[in-house]
Parts: structure tokens; sequence; C-alpha cells
């Protein structure tokens, strides 16, 4: 048994693991399945949208110089000679003195240049009278208006959103190529853990971490591969690390202590390279980083508290960044005051995990009591946590701090 | 062809459907699937958890007392008299004078009532020396410490995150009580609508709400369900609307502006009760909200713009309800300062989409030129909006605005 011999900072150990993962190959996904992936492509707009000329209100296509003067006192009368379907394009022209009733949307009639709104028409027999005068274009939505043919409508590197999905339907973009979403694979070590549900003798616990970390991973975009239970062995932990490099990540949780049972991270170094153990973290600290067989490995606490807090500030990032997308998406953060004060150590950034809640139109955040890495019930009470840096010994009552929200 | 009677002020229309949705019947799911699903129990524990007293850190259990005045200069010697594993308690005890090595988490053995971590001593033989005083309990964590047997752990109404499904995990509540997802049936009407891929014919358009719709749909939790093109004749659209009726929601996506095609609502009126027909929003004016055989039916604007952005304002509050959550769950509010003019008409609520960008420090908005209902790229290139109120005829430059971001 011994300390660590050097713990790497946090802000050093996150920059060491962005350094080692880029974003992952691309696919082809239909675009209706695409919400939420990430471009991995410029997308081009083959055609025109509108497809052509079309109608943006209910109304009569005119020529505009028809209603040149045309006003409330001095309506100028046109005849109607037919009527525009949605849906097909119309046959007949519109001369001067003449209008064609159509509805939004409707193509332009040839000959036609503006549409007049049916609120600015009184209807006459055949005729009506316009009310108002029109410059050429008014209410038409024209070809190309919304996108034009050769026009990049959807960047690489962003997420899809409804609208977005709406666009790749406009354009007919019927296959998008979106960032792969890497699998990550999540080895639980430790003889005392059982499966949820188990009937426990004295000295055993229930497995957690396969589920929080993988609920983690799901939420980050990433797919979820939770193996089996495994004894914190060397022999029994080497055979399902061969087996989780089939992923893209591996997360390992347990072992990675420094004490007897900690082989975890001797594992990574024996195998492939282990580029830090032991960050200025809390909780978190006793976590480590490599790379074995060209896939980053993550060897996180056993301690539920300590793997998930690792995981949020190590691990999420890196999976973002290999969909595609910045280490700080979805990073929500607000300002709040502290209803009491946070003692931290000097040396490493405190977690603290908050609760918070809005009073008087102003954000409150009260530090939770209970800290220890084992006590899960302080993650679940929280609605976020504040980040005590490594040269500050904490924050007084009151002090406005920057919460991040869960 | 004729105006709205009279606009129904967003505000009343967001309160009608509120008034008209509630929490959806709930169904057992297993906690491992239960990420984002929203609690429709309280859920106690049934144990301790942790389920017996174990070690904090890695050191040796000892006796309290034994260490009383121990320091660097005047270390207390106690024998070494076992290790306890984790996995198994220990039969060995602690008695007067002794020490039990033990790892992080083991079970405490019999007699000990503290933990000397394992940088505080010095080996010497078979005993330590113990280099610091312990008071009763030091580094011991206690049976229960987290959660006590018939304490709530998480409560109804909570959306379940990834410490929360670890939690579930660590009392063993294997199957957990959530609201359904609502089901919304999509219905896009227009005999102009084609399937995206197809080739168009001259005034034909390629169908985008039912994707945009559909996806809005399933970016706030519910399970969506795009049945086929219809088009917009009364016979067709009853028929496609029984069938939809099995489903919890109802969206019509055209056919709802006051026209000639404009059949939706007035189905809706016949088949059951009409709530409102027209909004004072824009895009987006030509809504209308009834409920039919207890259902909620919206029928949305055809034009792509118009039908998302009365989706965000009437239709997602409703599918947050329908799932336990409060209706404006998820909405990311950020202060920014115009980089131009906003202009805007008394007696609506114009949604002005904007970009957001970061300049030293400070967030600005710029408003998107192009704001027709049919400009689908004023919502693809944009990252939040700005909604202008009725009694507002627009925002200066330089003002400070609230954008809620997409």
């Amino acid at each position: 048994m011994r300390g660590f011999a050097s713990r790497t900072k946090l802000k050093d150990a996150l920059k060491l693991v962005l350094s080692r993962v880029k974003p992952l190959d691309s696919e082809m996904v239909l675009f209706e399945r695409a919400l939420g992936r990430v471009l991995a492509e410029d997308v081009v707009s083959k055609t025109d949208i509108p497809p052509f000329n079309r109608s943006a209100v209910d109304g009569y296509a005119v020529r505009a110089a028809d209603t040149f003067g045309a006003s409330e006192t001095k309506p100028k009368k046109l005849r109607v000679v037919g009527s525009a379907k949605i849906g097909v394009a119309t046959k007949s022209r519109v001369r001067k003195g003449e209008a064609i009733k159509l509805m939004t949307g409707a193509p332009m009639p040839q000959g036609a240049d503006a549409v007049v709104m049916v609120e600015h028409t009184k209807i006459e027999g055949k005729h009506i009278a316009v009310l108002a005068s029109l410059t050429p274009g008014k209410n038409v939505s024209a070809r190309g208006e919304d996108v034009r043919a050769g026009e990049v409508v959807l960047r690489r590197g962003q997420q899809l959103r409804p609208q977005d999905i709406g666009m790749l339907s406009s354009i007919s973009h019927l296959k998008v190529l979106v960032f792969r979403r890497p699998k990550v694979a999540i080895i639980a070590t430790g003889s005392e853990l059982r499966r949820p549900g188990t009937r426990l003798k004295s000295g055993q616990i229930t497995d957690i971490n396969r589920y929080s970390l993988s609920a983690g991973v799901t939420s980050c975009g990433g797919v979820a591969n939770p193996l089996d239970i495994t004894p914190d062995k060397q022999q029994a932990m080497r055979r399902v690390l061969q087996k989780a490099l089939k992923n893209d990540v591996v997360l390992i949780s347990g072992g990675s202590s420094v004490g007897e049972h900690d082989i975890a991270p001797d594992m990574v170094a024996e195998l492939g390279e282990l580029l830090f153990h032991g960050v200025t973290l809390r909780p978190g600290g006793p976590t480590a980083f490599g790379i074995v067989r060209g896939k980053p490995v993550f060897c996180l606490a056993g301690f539920p508290v300590a793997s998930l807090v690792a995981f949020d500030m190590l691990v999420r990032p890196a999976i973002w960044v290999m969909q595609g997308l910045p280490p700080d998406w979805g990073c929500l953060r607000v300002r709040t005051k502290l209803t009491r004060k946070v003692a931290s150590s000097l040396g490493r950034v405190d977690v603290v995990r908050v609760r918070v809640w809005s009073e008087a139109d102003k954000l409150l955040a009260e530090p939770i009591r209970v800290t220890g890495s084992g006590i899960l019930s302080s993650m679940t009470r929280a609605d976020g946590f504040i980040l005590v840096p490594e040269n500050v010994e904490g924050f007084g009552k009151g002090i406005i701090v920057e919460v991040e929200l869960y």
C-alpha cells in the first residue's frame, strides 16, 4: 500500500485525454433516424426550395402594374379568369386587367408577378376590386428563396435538431453521413459485487457502476455495452479487457486505487501506455487513463460517486469529441448564490454537489452536507455541482458561484 | 375566404391546452431502461445502504481508544492479527492493542470502531506504529449512512438521471413505475405533398412536417407515429383521424388556415370540441386545438416553420405535462444583446429566430432577416428565438433580450 506518487492536475488530465481522442469514422443513416446525430458532411442542396414561385397568402395573382395607385377609396377593378389549385401548375395566364384566385402555396400563374391578399379585395360578380397598390413580387414566395441549388444548408459538426431533419426532407437528402456513436464497454471489477436483486451475504454489496455508467454513456450519445461483473484478479481482468477492446472506449470501475487489489492501471501500463494515474480531483482522485491497442481505457474508482464524477470530468468530454462535438457540449451552467460556506483543500479540485432553487428571481445553491465518495444520495439529491479550484480553500456564504447542472 | 373571427391570445391558448392535458397512466419498466423517464411513484428503500459498517479508506481497523494521544513523535504500537478481505465478513475480532488490515470497502471487523489510514502508520514486523489519534467512527462508513431502510430516495415527478439509475440498482428496486410516454399521431394533409425522394411535378412539394414534427415529438420524450400523407378532403381526413385517435395526441399539419381547403378545425368542431382556432402568434397563427373522444388534437399550419413554431409554443408543453413534467421542462434561456433592431406588429407574439454567439464574454443575438413561415432555413440557421410580446412594437438595437435556445 502506498499513496499516489504524484497526481496529475485535473486540467492536464483532461488535456491528455483530449489529445488522444478524435472523431470516429462516419456512417450513413436514414435522415429520419438522424435526430441528435452529428453531421460528418456539409449537406448541399441539389434543388431550389421552393421549387417554383408560389403564393405566400390566400388571394389573387395579378400583374402589380395593374394595381398601381389602388386604395380603399380608389379601387382598381380586375376580371377573375380562373383559380389555381395547390399541387398542380395552372395553365391559365394572367393578362393585363386579369386576376387568378389562388391559395397560399399555390404556384404562381404565368404573367402574374404579385398576389393581392383576399383581405384587400372585394368581390363584384366576376370581378374583384383591388383596394391596395402592390409592388412586383409582393406576397410571392420566389423559387429558391429558402434554399438555392448548390447551397450548403447544414454543416459538418452540427448536431441535428427537428428543423434540420425537416430541411433534409425538404431537399430529399435521404441518407446522411454522421459520425459513428462510440461503443463504450463497461467493466465492473470487485469480488464483493453482486447483481441488483441478489440476496447479499455479509460483506457483499450491489453493483451500481455498470448501471450508472451505462446511463451516463447513453446520456451523452454513446452506446453502452456493460460486460459481466469481473473478479479483481489479473487473469480474469486481462481476459475481459481483451474482449472489451472490440469497443471504442473501455471503462473499468474498481481496482484503480493504490492498494493490493488495484490492478487496472498496472494492466493498462503492461498492455499499452498509461498516461496518468491519480488526479487532483475529489471525489474521483483514483482515476487512471491510458491507451491499449489504440483504444482509450479509463480506470475509474469503485465508489459510485467517485466513478460518476470522474466520468463527468474526463470521460463525457471524450465521448462528445468522438462524436464530432466540442468536449463541453451540453454543459449547462447557472450563476447562483451559496447559502452556506464550502470548505475545500488546496491542491485538488473539489466537486461539491448542490441543490439549486430559485427565490425571488435569484438562484440559490445549497451544498449537500454528506460528501463521501460512497454516498450516492449526495448525487441523487443534487441538481448540479460547483467546482472549487485547486488554489482555493473554499467559498464563503453568499458568494456567487457557477453551478453546472446535472 | 375570410380572416379569423378572433384570435386567441397565445397565453390563453397555452392555458386552454394545459387545462385539458394531464399526466398519462403509468407503466412498469426495468430500472436499467428508465433513464430519462419520469417517476410515477415515490421510491422507498427496503434496506440500509451501505448494508454494513465498512472502511472508507485503505488501512487498519482499530479500537479508537487504543490510539488516543498518538502522534508522529509519540506513536502507539498495535499488533496486526489478520486482514479483512473485501466481499467477505471477517471472523477475526479486534481486541485491545490489536489491529486488522483492510481495504477500502471491506466490512469492519467486530470490536473495531475506527480505521487508521495506511499513510498514518509504519509497519514494524508484525506490529504497526500508529502516528495519529483517532475518534470513534473515524474513516468508517456506517451502515445506513447513504440510505436508511424506509427512506424515500427518489420522488414521483422526477426525471431519472444516471445517478438515479445507480441508486435504483443500489437498493435493488428492479422495476420502476414511470409515466407512459405519449404516443403522438402525425397527419400531414395536402394534395401537393410528396414523399422526399419523389420526382416532383410542377406545383408539388416535398413533405417536411411529418419528419420535423416527428423529430420534435421524439426530442421531448414522446413516441412519434407518423401516418400516411392525406389528401385534404373531408372523407379521407375523417378516416385517418379515426385511426389516429388510438394515440394519445393527434397533430394535423395543413388545412388549419381560414380558406377553402381548411377543413381540419371544422372536423374537430364536428367530431368533438374546438377550443380555439387562430392564435396571436407569428409564425404559427393558423393553429387550432380541440378535444375529440378525450384526445387532444392540434391543427397546425402547413408551412413548416409555422407548424414547428406552434409545436414549440403549444404542443411541446402538453407532451411534457403528459409525461408528468412541468410544461416548460428543458427550456433553456440565455440573456443576449441584440445586434440590430427587430420590428414587430402590435397584437401578436412574434417569434424571431436568431443566431447566437459570444464575443468578449458577452452573448450576442442577431435576428435572421428572412422570416416567412415557408422559409425553413430561417430555423436551421438559428440557434434560438426571441419572443416579441403582443404589446410591444419591436426591440431596439443593443437591447438585452432573452433567447430561448433550440
